[in-house]
């Protein structure tokens, strides 16, 4: 059994190469570019620990493993053209280096290239992987736009920002935590039972995301708060509050994000509070971290095989004091 | 056996559906939309055709030729986000109609929704399938990338931007008619025919497009002529008289496409005559048409079997009289 730092190590040794031709390097530079950029990889990584939870690792997991890590980029690539977003890791995106329609082709070629790896698997497990790949890329696109349409809409619901958070950030890592369970001889239940746990991780460090940028602390994040506040962006924090405040917050609210005064943030946030949006938010996290671990509790293997995906939980969602 | 247009008919009656699911209506719209533009099928019906040169057509072929088509359709949304095009066949382009985030998703989702057709056929032949099917796709994607670059590329050999218009227009032709022969039960060999003579197909079709748009009857091709001439486009054309001509009239080129003038379609057309590209360029494409059938030759089965194709190769290049 690895940790997740061990295979951290040994699954960026293996990633840290180039995976586009050398020709048309006017298409594939920048492909390579994005992947140059690091990122904390935690998505191919949920792959080995799949896999690992029932069985040694089988060399088709990297594959998939690396089919994941070029779909998130290739996700990331699109997103920030369409967020017109400059800078990424604190580095120049794709678009912002390169131009946006070689943006759109990277992107595409990386898309294509994640299916490449993924079509070097055995073929024993080929269809059902591929199924759920699709499944999952597609409703990857779908969170997207969503967020998109949300942007433009007035109310949205709890439950609508919630689907719309799932299928963004949350099932490529349950889905990629169940790729290793496919590679890693799961049967049906237990398979069930890994992406249930990832999905509910995965919220859970969505819900403490959005804490973090109205609650955090600066220095600790690395990035200034209120960001989202001052975006309008509708968060869980927002959501609870224009759904709970009193008829005069809500309108406070509300003029507070037409008007964008100086003091936005400090009153968005006394206005969090007033709702308990904050205390409300963390204990929305703890309720799906607990639901997360409850489903690996399901899983009957050995308790040792859980330990690092209760630990890789434990780093990503802090708990409530 | 059917004829092209036969096989057209079998396939629209199958496509023409709804390919994306229903909620999220905001991203799959879109996607189906640009579906609803119809077009000419020929590669979808180019599967089912390589399938039948060897064997009654298997039910596989048709989530193939859907795949295929999907596809195209996920390049032409893309494409014309990167061309900046209002239209396409008449009606409104993706990103016109729906703004070009949405389209960016919705060739994205289309893509995916390929490779879920190609998932649907029987495990036996999935591997070698979905490789050509990459192969051609990050084929047609440098393609693109390549006719972008030589928009700002002075020189552009021939060699150059026949490997272009390979890349962009002829092995997807090539890979259809490929794809088919697989599901079909085609030996190697008969592949690696019937895919060559589709790439010199497409490629003598290119050569015909690029001479139309210069020598063209404008209400018979119903579109204005010298659109590539008034673009500087480098065509078949363009590059012969670069290449050939003597210095005065390469210079006398060159100022026209610098100075754009009101006679320059006339001017540029009298250059290309006086240089002879206008044969040359029909010359050329009849060498392609002939390696084409010269392909078709090498292939062992009746000969009864091949006319289809036969005639589908008549009815897309005219031969030059």
């Amino acid at each position: 059994m690895h940790s997740f730092t061990q295979l951290l190590g040994i699954f960026e040794e293996k990633f840290d190469k180039r995976h586009f031709p050398a020709h048309t390097s006017s298409l594939y530079d920048p492909a390579q570019y994005i992947l140059g950029l690091k990122g904390k990889r935690v998505r191919p990584v949920c792959v080995l620990m799949g896999n690992e939870l029932f069985d040694e690792i089988n060399p088709d997991a990297y594959h998939i493993a690396t089919a994941v890590e070029l779909f998130h980029n290739f996700s990331l690539i699109h997103d920030d053209i369409m967020d017109k977003a400059p800078l990424r890791r604190g580095m120049e995106t794709v678009h912002t280096k390169y131009g946006e329609s070689t943006a759109i082709l990277a992107g595409d070629a990386m898309l294509i290239q994640a299916y490449e790896y993924l079509v070097k698997i055995k073929p024993d497990h080929l269809k059902k992987i591929l199924q759920l790949f699709n499944k999952t890329a597609k409703e990857v696109c779908e969170g997207q736009q969503l967020d998109m349409d949300f942007e433009k809409t007035e109310a949205v619901s709890f439950d609508e920002y919630l689907n719309m958070i799932t299928l963004k950030t949350s099932v490529l890592l349950a889905a990629s935590l169940q790729l290793g369970a496919i590679i890693g001889g799961a049967r049906e239940s237990n398979q069930h039972h890994v992406y249930e746990f990832g999905k509910n991780l995965g919220i859970a460090f969505q819900i403490q995301d959005d804490y973090l940028d109205a609650f955090g602390n600066a220095s600790l994040i690395g990035k200034q708060i209120g960001g989202d506040i001052l975006a309008n962006k509708k968060t869980f924090l927002m959501i609870h509050t224009l759904e709970n405040a009193s008829p005069i917050r809500q309108k406070e609210l509300k003029k507070l994000m037409t008007e964008n005064p100086s003091d936005k943030i400090e009153k968005v946030l006394q206005l969090f509070r007033d709702c308990k949006a904050d205390s409300w938010t963390n204990q929305l996290k703890d309720k799906y971290l607990e639901a997360a671990l409850k489903q690996l509790d399901d899983i009957a293997v050995l308790q040792s095989r859980k330990q690092p995906l209760i630990e890789l939980a434990h780093s990503l969602v802090k708990r409530d004091k």
